[in-house]
């Protein structure tokens, strides 16, 4: 069983966190120091600068040769059962829809694993655990970040015909401008690669412009080379990365911090969405993890590891995606900010739940 | 003698913070990333978030009761000298004034010791010189730069007939906007306390709106307490000041890079004015502490620390008073930029110099 210094270890961690965040709100909402145009420069700084860097550091020194390979299997299992529970949702239930599928997708499965979890990871379990968190957030950011672009690229360029379901297909008329609906889906048939490379395009477009795409690419790409011909960092890159890097914490937190205060509220999709949100970030995603970190035969320390980071706050990008193809960004905004306030008693409850599993 | 290695130590701890000084330069200028407006956020955001916390974190750490005093003592002398000097220089030659004897003293004794000299320091002498240069950083922001607003504001608020020097009161009428200089001096000294009262109040309101001097003030305050009763920082708090202080280093070079993107030249106040600003910074000012070393008795790393950290590049705060007091404002902003262009060759030849000395 844990104790209370246990308890206490992973509350000093996590602390910080919330101290640069109240920092990032106050900034705005008691001591007015930023106007609103201003905070977006905090935003550019965080997203263009510190947060790549960030990225960088802890993807450049991973060992890809020495990955838990299965606790990787078991996030993939954890993903496709997800998948085939929504996918089954969105055929079979009158509620379902492809639009929402998406979104519990992300809600379900995309973790915010740097910025809080290396911390919370490290206090927790120590520096095995960290190395599982990156491992985690390396392939979070080439794999499904990236199929997150492109199906939400697929239903924005209108070829999402394959659901068949009405509901969906109305939502999407009516988004569409209530274009008329054969129309549309005479014009997908008749120009499928015009549309494929539409698609295309707009997938490495969206990868292209965001720098930690490349952070995590050029840093996997530099691991991979360094871990295969043995070369180390020359320590005055190394320092060079660093002094940004060293920033990456604070200053996304900060960032965070203000993207609250510029919310009219905290709650902004309305009650009962923040608890399906808050159920499915911290249940549903966790209870995946371990069902599939069970198939695979992680146990021990590895298997809290895995089902914790599966419960971690809400990602800020899939928000950044979600506002950006204009798909339930209120509830996803809803999931960073209330996810993570309530993150930490839900975390501490799951480390001391799982200390009972062997 | 120092050997290559030695210099190269100093490079890599240098080129970190060029890396994020041209990060800054290039969001400006290349990348165009942030607004002019913008741009003031990333200012106001080190200013009041990860440099106060950044000098609180070195401050609070200090042990006042193991000091170097007579590394201090050098340090005041040779400040001493400097002011005796600029004041002999403003009685008695012709082109001698007031407001450039400010210029000067700042030119020659307001170092960036913290966010330049620590990493410098270490790579050169190891730790124990890290103390010294948050010694002397400690006393430069308590005692001199609070005399710099003092004597600034002193300036402002009419009161410096004491100077006598035709040349500077000559200035400062057609500053006033070419108001009767009879009537300024009378009004002064019909009303002595009252302006008086102006003056202090200028210089508290001043140090009050200034972030890092309570970061000084309360950091000093904590090392007093914590050092005479053995008191130690909670951790939960100690992590909270770090996860921003660990800030302090890129964004503050970060943020000069952007005032250098933001000025029209480098080199603002012209040839001549720029080379002596540069002899003052880097010859004067050092030679005035290695005097001021030798007759205290520093000898060996002690002595080649006190004298290297005088040549360090110049101090912002320096040139933030000097905007806000409208004096000279363009010296100092070519004394930062092309200070902190040229000093990696300058600080490494002094220190391949001063090996030689004993």
């Amino acid at each position: 069983m844990i104790g209370w210094e246990d308890v206490y270890k992973v509350v000093v961690a996590m602390a910080p966190l919330y101290f640069a965040l109240i920092l990032g709100f106050g900034s705005v909402r008691w001591w007015h120091i930023f106007t609103p145009e201003q905070c977006g420069a905090i935003n550019r700084f965080v997203c263009f600068f510190t947060l790549p860097l960030f990225t960088f550091e802890f993807t450049a020194h991973v060992d890809p040769f020495k990955w838990n390979y299965r606790f990787i299997a078991a996030d993939a299992i954890s993903k496709l059962i997800i998948v085939a529970v929504l996918s089954f949702w969105a055929k079979c239930s009158s509620k379902g829809s492809y639009s929402w599928s998406i979104t519990s997708f992300s809600l379900c499965t995309l973790t915010n694993s740097l910025v809080v979890g290396v911390p919370l990871m490290k206090a927790m379990y120590g520096p095995m655990a960290v190395d599982l968190v990156v491992q985690s957030s390396v392939v979070q950011a080439i794999i499904w970040l990236t199929m997150l672009l492109f199906v939400l690229e697929f239903r924005r360029t209108g070829l999402d015909i394959s659901s068949g379901s009405g509901n969906d297909t109305r939502v999407q008329s009516v988004e569409n401008g209530g274009k008329d609906l054969e129309g549309i889906n005479e014009s997908t048939l008749s120009s499928p690669s015009y549309h494929y490379w539409r698609l295309m395009k707009g997938v490495w477009f969206k990868l292209g412009m965001n720098p930690n795409s490349y952070a995590v690419f050029i840093g996997i790409a530099w691991a991979l080379i360094a871990n295969r011909w043995h070369i180390e960092f020359p320590s005055i890159m190394e320092g060079s990365v660093l002094i940004m890097s060293r920033a990456g914490t604070g200053t996304a937190m900060f960032s965070m911090g203000i993207f609250m205060a510029l919310q009219e509220k905290f709650i902004a999709c309305g009650t009962s969405l923040t608890i399906i949100g808050m159920v499915l970030r911290f249940i549903a995603g966790p209870s995946a993890m371990a069902i599939g970190s069970i198939a695979v035969g992680l146990h021990g320390d590895v298997l809290r590891v895995a089902i914790i980071q599966a419960a971690l706050p809400q990602s800020i990008t899939s928000f950044i995606y979600a506002k950006e193809y204009g798909l339930h960004a209120e509830v996803l905004s809803t999931a960073v900010i209330f996810g993570m306030m309530v993150s930490l008693p839900v975390l501490i409850a799951y480390y001391a739940v799982l200390e009972f599993v062997h």
